[in-house]
């Protein structure tokens, strides 16, 4: 019993035993666990790929990234290639091929028989942020004339295949979806039940365009192993499982942290980043807000001679953007993940605005009145408190107002909203808190500009 | 049929027809379709709840929020109440009784069967973000005995209050987990195949005081259904389904992100929430930043003589204040994500530091260069242009620094990393960017202070 082999243990049983010993092994092993020995190498030696079984050899090209499914594929012999894609999974290899260079995929799929080439080149054809493009072809339909033996029978032979068989689909001859069975109401029925007994006509189903993070909004609300993917008839096309949605919920949540940090999007972790690739996905950004907040700076200038006479306002300028900023980011994420997760669309921007008005109103007088104590308390100068007060106040109203609408507008022109979320807004309030603060100065102080 | 009935249509229905019509039509429309339904009451009619039959009051209650289970629940009669907590699954079950006053949950408990409320007792005690705090007890046990029809017939049995029929569990006489039989290897063989020839030994478990947030990356790792759940012994406590685990991913994303943009934990969502409540999960945050960044005032006010001799330093103010703290955020961002997703942790603290360095010393240089490039060229002030240069590199270099450690740090005391993330790095990275500049200021213009 080989079970506990794992890391450097199982690369170097891979080294050093025979391909029996090693298919005896690996069977025993999660795929992903292979792959995450394999990870290890640099490069994985040829003769290692060599002596592992090919069906096992899917399943970790499977498991693997997208870009490392094709450098992994890239290395076997053509013989291997054959093999594996005939093995892996639609979906899994709809993916791969994007990695696969145009000569080499037409000759890989002028190898695979005629229906599977077809099926490979609808999925490369759908958006991969879409249902279609997350979706497998291997699900299991029966028929309405079926019973449970029937099933099991049926599932035998074909059951190896699919890529979930917790649910049974009812089609009819045009391949239409009519129903689902699933596989425990099955396994918990009698032999002669007829599945017209089990099958539920109130089917769940995703159409085939559907934005993948609308399809993660289904399996959260519903609970589902796996959802069936359907044109505009109806038709039946696929089948996205569970284990695929929680892919698809982390990386979009961690596009979302990337897009409110101003990071360009970065599909490696960051240990097996080089720093060229890091620091290219920070500078862009980085200089466009830098760039960006020279408008600050000419608001400044501008000011110039209110500074002169009141040079104490300074001392406000960090504070005073940096609560804006804050405010502004509070609304925005609010809101981002809100519509993220489904809860607000555009239809509800009005609430949105008067709910936001409303709490600013409350949020600024607060700080608008603590700022006013703190500074009578430690300076006694009336004026500069009633300034950076007033300032506050109306930064935080339009800081809140700007944060959670701009999301909502950024989404009506298919921009994405969390870009809009952080950094965005961040250099927006500054400007109008920093307009604000001087104006109010200009008049409480009544300085003439 | 009454398949398609959703939203107003539903509650029409239900308010108007007879228990026997409501039983018939809803047992094909999916419990999370009825909650959302009933959801526009502001409070669901008692004689609605009563017509409801109690195996689909118990289907609508596990789909519920923790909060309004409680509710739910507390609005049933005494007889339906005991109809629901014995028929409930036990996960779902334990997380309502947090919301049950005391004194009625130890009536309750002494209603139910000696075995369900020790199980009741046991999930209770575990931390709610633990492996056990999200397990149900209702997982299906196999014996080595066992062939693959006797399983069918125990299935026919068993099957049916299971929370998931996905995996099957072989255990010893001590309940020990010796390995795991998949129901698609169960119903793809022959009825005499013996489950020994089935079961897989190497079972991949969780320990019951496994962070929920780990837990999670178990599942992304292995696509599993299903986890069982063991003590130290390796005696089998309890299953995790992968519905379950969606939920946490998508829970635990949404308080990083409010962590990270200074908001206070929330349960409710946005437009359910009350203008109070929504500005309370702010303002402590707000005022706290607030407070802190006065620091940044004091420092202005102790290099007030630097800026009476050369008052255009204030306009570069707030560009090297956010692009300070938008270099920070960026490398937060980065750590925190990557060890929410367990790809960093405290061993890599060196690494990390070195990398962030390195391309810190990058990304500092192109934007220093391209600061000294824009004033020179806009101008002609050679001063100006190095000391904005100077401090933009060094703020770069101390943002990235301090904004990639502090997360590491804060773990390593058990403080939650996004804490770290954006506000509080801004308000260190401010206070250190204002320093910086006004020393290089000093020293290039020769200005005694």
């Amino acid at each position: 019993m080989h079970e506990h082999l794992k890391g450097k243990e199982l690369l170097q049983f891979l080294e050093t035993k025979s391909a029996a010993e090693i298919k005896e092994a690996l069977e025993y092993i999660h795929p992903a666990d292979i792959l995450d020995a394999l990870e290890e190498y640099d490069e994985i030696p040829l003769n290692i790929l060599a002596r592992i079984p090919n069906e096992i050899l899917v399943d970790i090209i499977e498991e693997a990234e997208e870009e490392d499914k094709g450098e992994i594929f890239g290395m076997l012999d053509p013989e291997q290639k054959l093999d594996v894609i005939s093995e892996m999974a639609s979906d899994e290899l709809a993916d791969m091929f994007e990695y696969i260079e145009e000569a080499e995929a037409e000759e890989l799929l002028a190898s695979l028989d005629i229906e599977r080439a077809q099926e490979l080149k609808e999925l490369m054809q759908y958006n991969p942020k879409s249902a279609g493009g997350i979706m497998a072809k291997e699900f299991i339909s029966v028929k309405d004339t079926m019973n449970v033996k029937d099933t099991f029978k049926y599932l035998q032979i074909h059951g190896e295949d699919a890529e979930s068989i917790s649910y049974l689909y009812m089609l009819d001859e045009h391949e239409i979806l009519k129903g689902v069975v699933s596989l425990r109401d099955i396994v918990t029925s009698e032999f002669n039940t007829p599945l017209t007994e089990l099958v539920n006509p109130n089917v769940v189903s995703v159409p085939v365009d559907m934005d993948q993070e609308e399809v993660a909004q289904v399996f959260r609300k519903y609970g589902f192993a796996g959802v069936p993917v359907v044109d505009f008839q109806k038709k039946m096309l696929g089948i996205i499982t569970a284990d695929d949605v929680l892919d698809i919920v982390v990386d979009e949540s961690t596009e979302d942290f990337e897009r409110m940090s101003a990071l360009a999007h970065h599909e490696q972790e960051y240990l097996d980043s080089t720093v060229y690739s890091l620091a290219r996905s920070r500078i862009f950004w980085l200089l466009f807000l830098m760039i960006s907040a020279t408008f600050t700076g000419i608001i400044i200038e501008k000011y110039e001679i209110a500074l002169e006479q009141v040079l104490i306002l300074v001392a406000f300028i960090p504070m005073l953007m940096d609560t804006g900023g804050n405010a502004g980011s509070q609304s925005a994420t609010l809101i981002t993940r809100g519509m993220a997760l489904g809860e607000i669309s555009m239809k509800d921007f009005f609430p949105v605005f008067f709910k936001e008005l409303r709490v600013s109103l409350l949020v600024g007088s607060v700080l608008s009145v603590v700022n006013m104590l703190r500074i009578w308390i430690t300076s006694r100068e009336l004026k500069l408190g009633i300034t950076v007060s007033i300032a506050m106040f109306f930064t935080v109203l339009l800081a809140n107002i700007v944060g959670a609408t701009l999301p909502l507008i950024a989404r009506k022109f298919k921009m994405d909203p969390a870009i809009m979320a952080s950094p965005v807004i961040t250099t927006i309030v500054d400007a109008m808190a920093l307009i604000i603060y001087f104006q109010t100065a200009v008049k409480i102080y009544g300085i003439t500009m």
